[in-house]
């Protein structure tokens, strides 16, 4: 079986393990206060291009979510986000558990726009009895989106400039933000992301380390004490300086980028081989993840040599699947998987 | 200006304020440890036929929803309801900052069908990551809706069966209970409600008293140590007897259904004015409150000498509006409206 | 049966239901945005002597305090008190419940020190591990304390500064205020309080009214949005007029403190007989409570004709005990009670 | 420099770290669905001799602490632990943050007894007012405690006993479990721990893993939906293997006890070579965390060429300090800091 369910099915890149047990021994302080942490603090302010940045690492996606979004919302206000949302819809309601509840706006391609944003912010001031509704404090989006598609950079600057017009943070979901910024039809760099965001974090988990977030806090009003936050959030790991150690392995000469860009051409090589046999796409995702509509004995039949998700049914014959590449997907994976198709 | 914005524009019901001015001397234990709120759970077990109900007052509704829903999730569940609900749309999500999700269904004339509920259920255990979703762990309708809708008693017992069936609770808000179950089209009875309901509440507020909302407690299972969930939600009056003399006022004799009786027909007289008018209705309402849709004109007109609510606009030339009425509207002041409109 | 329990055992001075009945069938908007509230609003700030505050009005105080205390913190700090402050030994964990630890510091007549507030920051910040630990992040005092006592001009100061010198706001509890300000022995003024306090609230509940606190916010950051927090906490009463009405009759000409005065000078009658027969005292309240130490067999005699709290045993011969004065109380009540000591 | 700061100053253990390289590209489900966290589960429940407990792996303390706390306690219930409990003093108030007061009860040496939980759940429901308080739900102790002390299988029993009896769960911490039973002056084993715990854990951070806790719970009633509490409280690691490869390889040979071993001799050195100085301790561990009271200049001294804790001034010329030893301190390490005291 070769299994291409998600993009946290092995462990880490190989560089990453090997400078973790160069390091095993080194005694170091707890908690990210230690010369590794620092170290990757100053990669990641260096390849965002933000050195006044505060940068935090958090062990995984929820928890980072939970722990920036409660740290900036006062308790009536909630957070705006696609529906398709990774807080709105796959969370076991953790923002909702931290107090806040999440604002969904419908979206079928896991984006929002500009002008949603603007609407839902609008129509709540001017709702009479806006006292008794939730007010929207924050917006957050995914980049890229759970349905793999990406922002371009005029939308991106269109909800950097409507968030700002409101006053209210825009924090973007980097879990698999290198997966985002190296598809072939992303025009976004890091710094864009890094210049639209009032936070966002830089994902670990499902791209070569073994686990970790990289938390980008520009916003001064934002950065105050957010240690407290995370460590109250259970997320200030004892050993942070596995954090530090993993993040600047894989930032500090393009690791992390190169093999985000490996995983989106195989990725793009899988589509084009659907593509060839005619089927549709569930979501149009340029990064890695592909989304073909199959019909039912065909997901039967390669459900037997390779693992992948079922998205659902789309119509009584055909059910729409999900196949995630990775940093660890080799050529040889896709080729077996086209020739069965 | 004679005012129909909604049903507490007013006071009390005069033998209300009659019972509170007789009774203020009285010393008695505060808390509702006192023999007048003895006296009123006895009437209101009586009024129900739920003799092993426990009945306790609290003083609002946001309050109240809260306080029973917060008592009875776990911390990973959330509560069903219709997306028009009230606690969903109008408490400032009072829900969420107890630390639960609410799970609207999407509805249009406020009511959720047994099906939605069933399939919301089935959707949620079906899902391969469903640890991963908020699980539904009640359900919580309107009686009547906030669009003045009620439910049949088929609509109910069909609602009562999946929840029994899911073995999760069915809460009923009955905020306004008196305008649903005297509107001439209710085949409902308060001992229907009583016995579909896990949880329920008699509202005062909107129907005769200053303030107040009876919640009876059917399920055994969540009888235990309510009234601590009251305190620690803020909801216990000090001066508990307020509430206990209010309820038997209310209820003891019929009270709270004859004033309610009398708003629903009003309300009735209304409709069929605004009917034979040829405007139709934002919600086909049979109790207390009416939501005809109005050309801006008109609406513009009637609001020099007319409070009402402005329900949003339907079309470039038309508003949906709501007139409520109340135990305390007068036939004359529906007549004026009436030879106004 | 004479109670002296509390001062909660009645309804509300007769003034008060008088001006209820009065303004019974006048229509107003709901939520405290009627005239009558704009009035209560308007006296509350010239008796406090703080013409830019803003006026809230609540039902009760677990409510008050949770909803003040909630809306001022972080959520990673805590509420510096009292260890027998109300928040923290009687409200069944309200404050915890919305997210926050309540850090008492240790009292034993009701009163916390300057220099006990500012060790506790000084020992917060000074600890290497401060973000392991919550942070001090305001300080709760209730004045007069729930021992009775109360805090002269010098040491509220005292308060005053180390808070302003640590930026952390003083909230003051005041939901026996009127009881403070009239004892003899008080050399504070409501204009003390206001001008010391950064929120602070007078209460009605236990001083002429049937029930409602009266939030007074002075520092500027904390009053945006604090009606969307009443709401969310269940605190936004439907009819708000009532509250207004209540404190417009109460405060407008001086009848609250007049009332106090009362209950401070039969309570000061009542604990000169008690020392006259030579009884110790639990706590030395020069307000409307009175802690006297009785032998167990005084204790359940008086109980036979009085009602009074067994405040729990001193040694083996001997309980303290509380009576309470109210408003309420009258001179011939308190003469019988003190020929039977 | 040689650091005792703390027993999470190294990577893991070489044997776990090797077998995470050894597995890394084996593909697997995430969030512990995968057969390394199966093999896992199994060797815990062998360990611990309770075949019918349910066996879970989280990150870190705190997380696991909040997670498990918040799934037993309803909402108005707060948590029995000493006052020098991590969850009251060194988490940043996770507990509350979750809804739910840390009730501590008094302790120099890091202990309860059987007596003081008795008498809190006894004063608890014998007070008039209980319901205004807080309702102790369940006890939390940790073995060892923060201060490196161990129960006897005495008191452990008279824990359980008193827990049984109140039908309160009882929670034992073990993030350092292993040095805590290993302890020459241990009389108790871990199946006595796990038969005396509703729940407890094995901790992995501080003993030879780079990270993780394995929950083990026993009684039947807490079992239910325990994963939903870990997603939610962000404690479901994407890559749930690592914390199954790590506890297997610790756990099926006795690795973790043998490491625990040699930390708790070290540590006994230590303590011998301090007495022998003539030191008193500021806590009697018999674990791995030793406590000795020293002269500022003889700690100035050692900080030179030793990182040990500050543990607080003693008196004006003595502070007492910590200094760890781990599984991963050697002999030569220990004989350097020995010849130096």
């Amino acid at each position: 079986m070769i299994l291409f369910y998600s993009d946290y099915l092995e462990g880490a890149h190989p560089e990453v393990l090997k400078r973790l047990a160069e390091t095993n021994f080194d005694q170091t302080p707890g908690y990210g206060l230690d010369s590794y942490c620092d170290e990757a603090r100053e990669i990641v302010k260096n390849v965002c291009g933000t050195p006044d940045a505060d940068v935090h690492f958090l062990v995984g996606g929820t928890q980072t979510n939970v722990t920036v979004i409660s740290s900036i919302l006062r308790p009536y206000q909630g957070v705006l986000c696609a529906s398709t949302g990774h807080i709105n819809a796959h969370e076991t309601g953790a923002v909702e558990h931290s107090g806040h509840k999440v604002l969904p706006l419908p979206s079928t391609d896991g984006k929002v726009s500009a002008r949603q944003v603007s609407d839902a912010l609008e129509s709540h001031f001017n709702d009479p009895s806006y006292e008794h509704i939730v007010q929207p404090g924050m917006l957050y989006i995914s980049f890229p989106t759970e349905l793999g598609t990406i922002y371009t950079k005029e939308e991106l600057s269109g909800l950097k400039e409507v968030c700002g017009r409101w006053n209210i943070p825009l924090f973007i979901d980097g879990a698999r933000l290198g997966y985002g910024l190296e598809s072939s039809q992303c025009d976004v760099t890091i710094k864009d992301i890094a210049s639209a965001a009032d936070v966002f974090y830089i994902g670990g988990t499902k791209q070569g380390a073994l686990f970790g977030e990289a938390v980008v806090i520009n916003r001064e009003s934002l950065k105050k004490d957010f240690r407290y936050c995370i460590k109250q959030n259970g997320g200030m790991l004892a050993k942070g300086r596995l954090l530090g150690i993993q993040f600047s392995t894989l930032l500090k000469d393009g690791l992390y980028f190169r093999i985000a860009r490996n995983a989106d051409l195989l990725a793009e090589k899988l589509t084009e081989a659907f593509k060839a046999k005619g089927y549709e796409f569930y979501a149009k995702s340029p990064t890695n993840q592909v989304f073909p509509i199959l019909p039912m004995e065909t997901a039967e039949r390669l459900s037997r040599r390779f693992g992948f998700e079922n998205w659902g049914k789309v119509d009584d014959r055909r059910i729409a699947t999900r196949f995630c590449t990775s940093w660890a997907t080799t050529e040889d994976q896709i080729d077996e998987l086209i020739s069965e198709i």
